[in-house]
Order: structure tokens, then sequence, then C-alpha cells
């Protein structure tokens, strides 16, 4: 193949790339995949569901990869029954070793071929946008519109984000140069170049309940900047990402590439490989989205480490200026997905008094509303089973049964929500706590899953305390805060932000805490405990490669 | 005082700046430190050695920093007597306590007074260079020519360069936005603004050859991104940095600020305080220089830190133009502070055959031709004492002198090189050794200080071979290769640069391998062991503050 046939993809998307990296500086709303299903073609949703009923109960040939064995468990939290789909398993050696063969390849593509291949891959993906809200829809128990959207536009959008982050880094300085020092009585010219190397292999690590949103990110990352990838799915949500890993490998196949690029690495829950993997002296870069348990030993391990761990999001009430608006808003903040996603509220800080438009609103007052928005929007028919989707694993739901009352009082118990279109599905409404600050034993670990505790303060000062101590020490993604004062504002803002966490302020309308919009909000801080690195920026590329600079004269 | 008074070191150094900021991208030559002490006026010299006299056998007061004890332990390695200066010894509790309380002043600055100020530091320290000088000689051993490029214009350029890219990656996100999202029926708008948080506490661990040379980029890095420094210098060369540190508290307490935004750490060799300043939980940041075990264990800390550890840095012969040439280029890195640079070279590596302009060059010829011209450097009455400077310690002769032959053939012994003006200088000129490839127990760890081994190969591809596999094993800072062979040179570019290591071809004139300018060469890649750090590319500034994002209705 020519240098210029390697070159269409990158002319194809040159303006998309552009417009990117643009949005990326002035962080500005941008995206070129529409959020709304109604966007796409009227046909596309029965196109994608049929693509997705094909996929079940076969091998997933798509990955054009040959083997021996073939395993899957995914089991669909709406039918709860297993999917059937079953993918490539090779040994870990001989994945690497593909990876290894594949390196060369990729490292000696420029940057703008890089790039090209990457967005078309994009392009491709959002051709089968329905099929894959299909695909994590049934491995995660997200409602259709969240895994469309999550999934679809939202993935592509971070995984286009750094792409075009990659892009700025690593053509920020020139190739080459004339170097020429005055030396008095002459110059010293020195020619000199400089390139970006890559690290070596990137292992991306994912989790069950975002299995393409947290991912594309560090893969796309990984592979703009040369290295080769290998995608480890949670064994209970492999299709999405094997629909992503698959487009890649068929338009770098048709570049003329070894598709072996990128590798779906897929292991069972009885039998793991991610520690094998991750330990692997030829695994460089490691990108991990789950528990802290293993995220922390995947930051010990000697290598470049990308983790988004779990944290504990507050949110402080100060003072309103519409107490059902609020309450509302923290309602469905809490209620959407069940509480699984790493965006999620937790611990609703209210002090004892809240200044209210006429006066003072005691905090029982404050914790009804937020019980009854809760139950309002669970017993609402067209809100109810769309808004929680499904439970992504029993564990969750028994976690949050075993812990009871959880020392506090309850406010609001599980309802009994049903999904009309999936009898069997896995639901469980939130469970709504009232607690004291002092039983902070209770509140001050992240409770992943379907549960808010409502914690009662003296008054907002000790809330700001509480929670960004929490934050320092615990991890925070997310804070959400209400006030009409622009002093505890001021004083909200700073000390959250001292403690590497982002802080949203009387959110209303369709404007949830839960939303990190690439292209403008960085997602986790990387400076506390929930996660050593943010979504995207700049050093969320630069640990993926090595500035190396030669000289001849 | 005044927003207006505050932004006036701003406006004074505004074009300093913005000049750094275009040199860093284009990575051209630049600096407004010129190199040559006779670039300065003439009468510098005496006043700066007069007032380096007049510190002798006091208490450094420079300091402004109050203490009960004073303590100080460093010997001029040109004079072997003790220098006598005491420093300020506060508790490490204090230190810290002082830093925490200091950390608001810095942090509420904006980013355009920490640089004026930082730059308005560097123009004191120029005010200073020969005094600095001298400090730097009869600490490290550092020849005066080698004291005054190296601790003034040089360490001032990459302190500069720090501020730079600082102020590039700090000011790269816009501070407000209105983020505008079409939603169909309306536009959802939510403002957003973005801060660049500081860490905390950074910590800069001096070394004893180079300590303000390899301290000030961290130690500037650090404080343009807003945190408070400790610079904890190595003990026998404590003076360099404590002038640089006092110029700093100066500056900052005519801004009206809290002077122990900076302090100066000191300790000795019987009692280190390292340990426990890397280890109290509000030191955020580390930065180090020195041997690979400590350097190993402050990479284990989990904090980020950012180190130049040992490396074994090669050459590697292939074919040349001018052997003589060639002879002497090596033979001046290798002798330039007899070794004690982390860019000397150690390994020399020697074809078999190496083709010359004539024919075939055996490796005999060019061993001897290596050897004579050190010998030719050492006997040089102009060029010997100046070349090699002084032994900062002890340990470092009997180091090389226990390794005998290192199982080799001694090719040049050390020779008697006299110090006219200080007969009591610590001399050692560079042993030579030849010795053949296998003999890689001997030669593939660093022997710091003065010691060259010319190794014998099959070819170049052997050469390549093991050069390359030390430089990922065992880390390496430069490599130096000669060829005439255009493949020749690109398959070493790419075998090195693989192991994160930059090449050098064909240096000669004035030009060596141990010299890497500010604005335009990386110093040590932070790919490969020698280092997790890179002098300055992005990451060294974006791992030093943390971007949170806010967002607001």
């Amino acid at each position: 193949m020519s240098a210029k046939e390697q070159m269409d993809l990158y002319s194809k998307h040159r303006q998309t790339l552009s417009d990117a990296m643009a949005a990326l500086a002035e962080r500005t709303f941008y995206t070129p995949y529409p959020e709304h299903p109604k966007a796409y073609p009227a046909d596309a949703n029965e196109i994608g569901k049929t693509a997705f009923g094909q996929k079940l109960n076969e091998n997933y040939s798509e990955l054009n990869q040959e083997s021996e064995e073939w395993i899957g468990e995914e089991v669909s939290p709406f039918w709860q029954t297993g999917l059937g789909v079953k993918y490539p398993k090779l040994s870990v050696e001989q994945w690497i070793a593909n990876s290894d063969s594949a390196a060369s390849d990729w490292r000696d593509c420029s940057l703008e071929q890089r790039a090209g291949i990457l967005i078309e891959s994009l392009d491709r993906v959002k051709e089968r946008f329905f099929e894959l809200a299909y695909a994590t829809m049934h491995t995660t128990g997200q409602s259709f519109m969240m895994s469309f959207q999550a999934s679809g536009p939202h993935g592509n959008d971070r995984a286009l984000e750094a792409v075009a982050m990659g892009v700025q880094e690593l053509s920020r300085f020139p190739s080459e140069v004339d170097w020429v020092k005055p030396m008095g009585k002459f110059d010293l010219t020195i020619k000199k170049n400089w390139k970006a190397i890559p690290k070596g292999i990137g292992l991306v690590i994912g989790c069950s309940t975002f299995p393409t949103w947290n991912s594309v990110p560090g893969l796309y990352a990984n592979l703009i900047c040369g290295n080769t990838a290998l995608v480890k799915p949670h064994p209970k949500a492999v299709l999405p990402m094997a629909m992503v890993v698959a487009e890649l490998r068929t338009v770098i196949k048709e570049q003329g590439l070894n598709p072996d690029i990128v590798q779906l690495t897929v292991d069972s829950q009885s039998d793991p490989i991610t520690k094998v993997l991750a330990e692997d002296s030829r695994v460089k870069l490691i990108d991990y989205t789950g528990g802290n348990a293993f995220g922390d030993y995947i930051e010990g391990l000697n290598k470049s480490t990308f983790t988004e761990k779990a944290g504990v999001n507050s949110v402080i009430i100060d003072s309103v200026e519409d107490l059902k608006a609020v309450a509302q808003n923290i309602a469905f903040s809490a209620s959407l997905y069940s509480g699984q996603m790493c965006t999620a509220p937790q611990n609703v800080f209210i002090a004892e008094e809240v200044k209210g438009p006429d006066g003072t609103i005691a905090y029982d007052q404050i914790a009804d509303a937020i019980s009854k928005s809760v139950e309002g929007i669970m017993t609402h028919p067209k809100m109810g089973a769309g808004t929680l989707g499904g439970i992504q694993n029993d564990q969750t739901i028994r976690r949050i049964k075993e812990g009871g009352n959880f020392g506090g009082e309850i406010s609001l118990s599980p309802l009994d929500v049903q999904n009309e279109e999936f009898e069997n599905a896995r639901i469980s409404s939130p469970t709504v706590v009232r607690m004291t600050a002092d039983q902070i034993d209770s509140y001050s670990h992240e409770c992943f899953g379907p549960i808010v505790f409502l914690i009662k303060t003296e008054n907002t000062n000790e809330s700001l305390r509480i929670a960004s101590d929490l934050a320092r020490t615990k991890g925070a993604i997310t804070c959400l805060a209400f006030t009409t004062d622009a002093e505890v504002q001021a004083s909200i803002e700073d000390r959250m932000n001292a403690s590497f966490t982002p802080v949203s302020f009387n959110l209303k309308g369709a404007a949830f805490v839960n939303q990190h919009a690439a292209f403008s909000d960085f997602h986790v801080s990387g400076g506390n405990p929930a996660g050593n690195a943010s979504f995207t920026n700049p050093e969320y590329i630069n640990r993926r490669f090595v500035w190396v600079g030669n000289r001849y004269m």
C-alpha cells in the first residue's frame, strides 16, 4: 500500500480531529456523535437489535482471531439468562507474543496514520451504536437509553478526546531542528531530532458496569501513542468491548497492518488471568477501573498505571432556593442506574438548619423531600424501571440488604418496581437512610449500589469538614453542593478542590452531577484515593510514551 | 501591597518568559544567562571570590531563618579542609509545619505573580554567579569553569525552563467558560471553571556533585505549580543551594509573602533526615538525584517522584572518518570532572574491526588512540588539572582503586596530575581498561568516577546489542556513537531509542556527549532505570499539580 493510501483515513478525519483538538483546549461543548437515538436512521434500532440477537449463543467471530478454545459467561441482568456468546481464548504467552510481533507495524506508523485509523474505527462503531447499546444493556443492566449514550456517543467522545489530546502532545515538539549556539568566534551547529517512543504493551482492565466508557479512553490513549493493546474485559461484560476491538482490528487489517496491535484477552471468574497479564514484564502500561483492593495492587506494580477506584461522593446542602428542585435533582442522581455509577452521590450532608427562601428548613423536612422524590421517581410508571435499569450482579443487592439500616433510620425502603419489558429483570430501588454525623463508620466507605445516606450535621462547616476529609482519605469523584451564599460557595469550592474533588453547584433541570462531558469535564482528578489518573488531562497521555532526542554532527 | 505592585515583577520578566516559552516549543538555542565568565563585569570575579571567602567559618545568615542549632560539615575537595559554614537546623516537624503555614500565601498567588517572583530570583542569582561558582567548586570539586557554568548560567537555564514549561501547562485551559449543550428544544448552559491545584509540599533531595544544576529544575517546577518547597541538600554540598534558597526567600519576603514557602532543610551524614522528610504524609512530591538503592526506595513511596539515578553510558564505535578526532572527543568526555558526571561515558564498545577512511582499523589501534588522548589531556599543562577538577569524596577513588584491573588489562593508569593553584587538591586521572565483551560482569554496572572500559566486540551488532540491553536493564542517560554508515546509524538510533536512550552521533570539536542544553535536550528520558523523570518534558510539570473543574448553575 502506498503512503498516499495510508494517509487517506487521516484526510477523511482531519476536520473532526482538528475540531476535537480545539474543543479540548477551549473545553466547550463538542461531539461528532449525537447523543440521542432519534438522531440516527429510523431503522437503526431494528437493525442493531437484530444484529445483537444474532450474536447470542454463537462464537464471536468478528475478531478474526484463530483459537482452539472459546469461552464466555455473560448473563443478562434483564433476562437473568446467559448470553451464550463465546470469545477466542489464547494463552497469555500467545497474546503477549502476538502483541510483541505487531509492535513494529504500529510504532512505524506516522502519528497521522494512527489518528486516521483510530477515528475511522470510531466511525465504524458509530454505525453500530444500537447493537452496542443492546450488548451493554444485557451485560451491565443499564437501561437502553443509558446503554446507548454511555457506550455509544459518550464512549466515542471519550475515545476521540484521548486521540485528540494524543495528537496534541505527540506533535508538540519539532521532529527536526538545527540547533545553533553562538560560541564567540564561531557557531556550534548540531542537528537534532525528537521522537515520542511508545512504552510497550498497554493492558486495559475493564469493569462490569461501564465496560466501554471506562475502557476506551485508556485503549485509544495507548494506541495513539504507538503502544500495542490488550483489552481484558470483566468476564461478565465482554461483548461491548469485543465489538470495539473487532472494529479496530478490521480497520487496522484493511490498512495492511498486523491486527494483533489490538487484542481482546478474555478470562473467566474461576480462572482469572489479570494478574498474570499485569505482572508480565512486557506489559508496561495498565489502565484499571474497579475496586480499591485490586486497584491498590495495580498501582503498587512498578509500571505506568492509570486507575479509577472507588470513592465516597458527597452532597452538601447549605441553603436552597427551591427545595423541591433540589430534592428531585439529588433523588434522580442517586437513583440513576441504581447508584451503580462511580459519579453517583452517596452521602448527603444536611445542616440541621438549612436556609430556604422563606426562612429556615429543618433537616427532617429536607430528608422527607428527598425520600419522597426518590419514591416519586420509582412509582412514576414512565420513570421507575427506566431510571433504575438492572443490578449488574447479585452481590450488590445482597451487600446493601445485609447492611440493614446501617445503624441509621430507614427513610425509604426498596420499592417494588416492575419492568414491563423484562419481567425477570434484577431490580432494586434505592434505600434511603437517615443518619447523624457521628455515625461515620457507616458512611465513610463506598457502599456501591442503590443506597443514599442523609446525614444530619450541626452546620455546613461540619458538612464540609467531613466531606473534604472523606474525599482526601477515601477518595471522591464528584461533589454536589447547594448554596445561595457566595461566601459559602467559595469556601466549599476551595476546600473540596484542595481534596482534589470537583464541585457542582446548584444543579437543576437537565443537569446532573453524574454526567461528565468529554472535551470539558475531567473525569476523576487523579489527586485523591478514588484514582490516580484523569480522563483526559495531558498527563493521561504523556505518561504513555517517552520523549527521546538525538543529535548529529 | 496592591495587585499592581504584585504584578510588577511579572511585567519586568514577561519578555524573558515569553522567549523561554518559544524556545521550549521550538527547541532552539536560548539563554538569558551568558555562559562565559567574560560576559560579566570585569570585577565580578573578585567580588564573588571575596563574598565566598566571607561566608567561610560563619553562620549562614542570608536565609533569615531563626534557629537555635547551626550545623555544617562541608569540606573543599581542593583544600581538603572544612568550609566551616553553618546552617540553621530546625526540627523536621517545625520545617514541615512552617511549610504548611506558608502554603496558602503561595497557592493564592496568581500564576503570573509566581512566575515574576521566580524569574526575579534567578536574576538575583545571576548577580552572584561568581560567588556561586566558588561555592560549587569548594563543595563538589568541579573546576572553576564547570562550577561557573553548571551552577550559574546552565542551572539558571534549567530553572527558567521549568518555569516556562510550568506557565505553558498551567495556563493551558481556560479559567472560566460557559458550556452550552444543545438539547433539542433548549440549550443546557453550565458555567465552568478549571483550577490547577498544587499537590502540597515538594521535597528536593540534592546530590554532592551537581548540587544546583540537578536541584533547581525540580525546585522551580514545584514552585511554579504552587507547591511549597523543602530543599534537602547533600550535607557535603549545601552552600550552592543555600544561596539559591536565600535569594528566593528574599524576593518572596519583599513581595509580602511568607518566606517559608521555600526552606533549606540541612542534616548531617551521622544524623540524616531525608527518610523522615520523604515519608511524612504532608510531603507529596519528591525530586531525587543520587544512587540507585535510595532512588528505588524513593520511587517505592506512594508519592509523585522524580528521580535521576545511576546509569551505564555507552560509546559505540562502528566506523570513523578521523580516528584522532574521535579519540579526543571520547577522552575529553570521559576525563571531564573525572567522570563524575551522570552523562559521562563509561563503556566504549569497539568492534574488532572498525572501518576507517583508509581501510580497516583494529581494536588495539583504537584503544591506543583513546588511551593516548586521555594521556595527552592529562599531561597538557593547561588542560589536565582544569579538566579533571577534584574528586568529590575519597570513596570514589577508593572504589576504583580497589577494582584493580576489573578483570581486564590496564591500558592507562592514573597519572600524577598537579593542580598548581591548589596543592592539596584531591585529584585522580582516569584509569583506562581494555576488556572483552564477555567480561560483562565487570562493566555492567555504573563505576562512578574516573574509569573507562574499552570493550572489544565481534562487530557493531554485538556492541549495539549489549549497549541497548544494558540501557534497558541498568539504565543509561547518554549514548555516543561513531559511524559513517547511514544504515548503521539508523539502526543504532532505533535500538537505543527503544531503550529510551538518546544517541549523539559523530560529535567533534566543541560538542561533547556530556552536555545537555536547556530548552533543547531532554536530560534523562525517564524511560529506563537511570531515572523516572526528564528535565523538562510536559510530564515533569503535570505530575506536580492536579486539574480540578467546577460547575455552576
